[in-house]
């Protein structure tokens, strides 16, 4: 037995399609690096009669409930006051908590409009959680079986009283099982080969368990064991990945739960190596993702997104005889702008894209998907082509991404 | 009363912080095109007991559910089984599916592992769903008083089938009521300052309903209205957004539920203008998502990811005098990458960010949030400071992205 634990998204513009929920995945993260086991995740619109049901739902199957959104101003906003109507009790004006507010918003040179007063009052019962990062004080109360945890929905604001505030009370809670995880990262086969290939391991119930998540064309062995102690359950996931190693040997290009950007900026700095980087049909998606990384500025020199032919040529120093002779999709080309941005942004490595994305720009020679890719290190050049699936563009541009992690990763 | 649905999203992938679940978003936003009202998003594992509570949940809820994931080659895709297990009864195999599946992976030069026959095995009742993109098909099926279209969780693959054979199956079911919407895009004030200016519009039961989003800094005013024609309820919203405009006059820069980056791209099409980019802060986020967008390519000459001093001169021609005297978090420094990237690109309009998107890296006179912005057009130069919150380094940089949007569209 462990804790369950239900995550709860509040918002209109999460169900009507203005914003994407982002919180429930990290929560989720969180919650089970100490051990809790999620099982779902709901996500509702500010509609009372809707949010009334879905906390009184998650309320009724969880020991632990985090509930993000529904904490502003403005009266749309309405967790508090749905959790008060749920417990039967009137709301309660917290001095503390307004005075925080107050102080948040006058010392960013705003004015306090009297509707943030809302934001300090809570359901009866309930503890405040300070918010040291914005103006909405989150609160924790008990509902039904669950100890329900409200908190902002702006992302940074989630995370700070997460941090802060919840995890270490979940942490206290009794009836934890201590839980590890470990990835193995592959590009190469289909799901149903990668699949057939580490069968015996996916049967139910297995600990640890094993399974396969497919996104962009990466596919992502999951371990997850639960033991005793901590150090129990990794171990018992090391084994495991020991086992499956072998299998995929040719396909396995990183290990570990790190994001694969952080994973490649962590290792350039191990090397050393700065970077440079010259963006075709990946556009600034190379370069967002790593800029995405807190430190990346020691390591990344920038980058050039060269869509036009003539932005190859003016700013990498790709040859026009190149372009001409080869096309700008070609590992000459690609060749040429690894070699050009290494030299403009004297970096000891760079790497470069030049596919097409589509919808449209294929031919029977090279049709949607087919992606050139070169790197440049102080030890070798190679450049080579990669026929990606035409799944839509943005799987193209994420395949390809990938493709470059692996590189980064190898060299 | 119109059609209610519920989105649910299946996989462990997506529980456990693997994958981030974008397919539920994107689903509500086209049946609410279509007038379905959605109530709620549910994420599930793969775990039996599990799954088969929320199918079971849904369907008593809803009258429209449409699930994503779940469909794949391997034992832990279990959508079919317990589709099959709560309806009773076992499942059947479809010679044409399989025979679609085969031709599919051998058409793309791959092998057919047996074990992709179990994505041909249907609940019974249920009616195939060709999937022309992808090897698993998705099927639809009566549960309760629910329609349930189960559908293959990778994005592009779910786009494609649920526009050929949900939205179609939906449309024709009875009940529906005809829906619109209307955006209006705001950058300036607090959500709470908002919200009091327009408090008297947001009263619960209204028609349209009216609703503040907030996302990065940019807030969303939006207007949905029903009414018993389509026409009827696009002229309800439009009549709100014009008692509207005059309260937000001063904030307002863009309307529609277009996404922006696409109106940047159609924006600039119409002026005939092509774009150049000059990132520091923002990193390839401007490139990245302006090449999200198909066709950008008639508009994009391209841009420059320059992260540290030395790229800004080597490649944007930003005098070094400039930033030892102002720093390169500066106004001139701005006016002199957007001005470099403008030249560079031989393009008609640039824009430059420079800024501090922290966590490290502020001064007292230049905190983290400081953003340098610059646009040059062919008839103006213009450089202009964002003293962004500092809410992090995702909130800094989205932010800074948007005050690119409202430039451009200002142009």
């Amino acid at each position: 037995m462990t804790l369950i634990a239900e995550i709860l998204a509040i918002g209109d513009e999460l169900i009507h399609g203005a914003l994407l929920d982002t919180n429930s995945k990290y929560i989720a993260g969180e919650l089970e690096r100490i051990g809790v086991v999620v099982h779902r995740f709901v996500v509702t619109s500010d509609d009372p009669a809707q949010l009334r049901a879905a906390i009184v739902d998650a309320c009724s199957r969880a020991d632990v409930v985090v509930a993000t959104g529904g904490l502003g101003p403005t009266l749309d906003d309405r967790t508090r006051d749905l959790c008060a109507e749920v417990l039967g009790g009137p709301q309660w004006f917290d001095p503390a908590s307004w005075q925080q507010i107050m102080d948040w918003m006058t010392k960013r040179g705003r004015s306090v409009p009297d509707s943030n007063r809302r934001q300090a009052m809570f359901p009866p019962g309930a503890t405040p959680i300070a918010n040291p990062v914005g103006t909405a004080p989150g609160f924790a109360v008990t509902i039904g079986r669950a100890r329900l945890f409200a908190l902002p929905g702006v992302p940074r604001e989630m995370q700070v009283l997460l941090e802060q505030s919840v995890l270490p009370a979940v942490a206290a809670m009794p009836g934890l099982t201590p839980t590890a995880q470990h990835w193995l990262r592959i590009l190469g086969p289909s799901e149903a080969a990668l699949g057939d290939r580490i069968e015996p391991f996916m049967v139910p119930g297995r600990n640890p368990a094993v399974g396969i998540t497919a996104t962009g064309g990466l596919l992502t062995i999951r371990i997850v064991g639960t033991a005793e102690s901590r150090a129990a359950a990794e171990a018992a996931c090391a084994a495991t990945a020991a086992e499956l190693r072998p299998l995929v040997q040719q396909w396995l290009f990183a290990e570990g739960t790190l994001d694969l950007p952080e994973l490649v900026v962590q290792r350039l700095q191990q090397r050393g190596h700065t970077l440079a980087l010259a963006e075709s049909c990946t556009g600034g998606l190379i370069a967002a993702r790593l800029t995405d990384v807190p430190g990346v500025s020691a390591v990344l020199r920038g980058g050039v997104v060269a869509y036009s032919n003539d932005s190859k040529q003016a700013l990498l120093a790709v040859p026009a005889e190149l372009l001409q002779l080869h096309g700008a999709v070609s590992e000459p080309v690609a060749a040429a702008m690894a070699a050009g941005a290494r030299a403009r942004f004297a970096a000891d490595v760079a790497i470069a894209t030049t596919g097409i994305a589509g919808p449209d720009g294929g031919s029977p020679e090279k049709p949607v998907g087919t992606v050139c890719f070169a790197i440049a290190t102080p030890a070798e050049q190679r450049a080579w082509t990669v026929r990606i699936a035409n799944l839509g563009r943005t799987f193209v541009r994420d395949r390809a991404v990938f493709e470059i992690w692996r590189a980064l990763l190898a060299t």
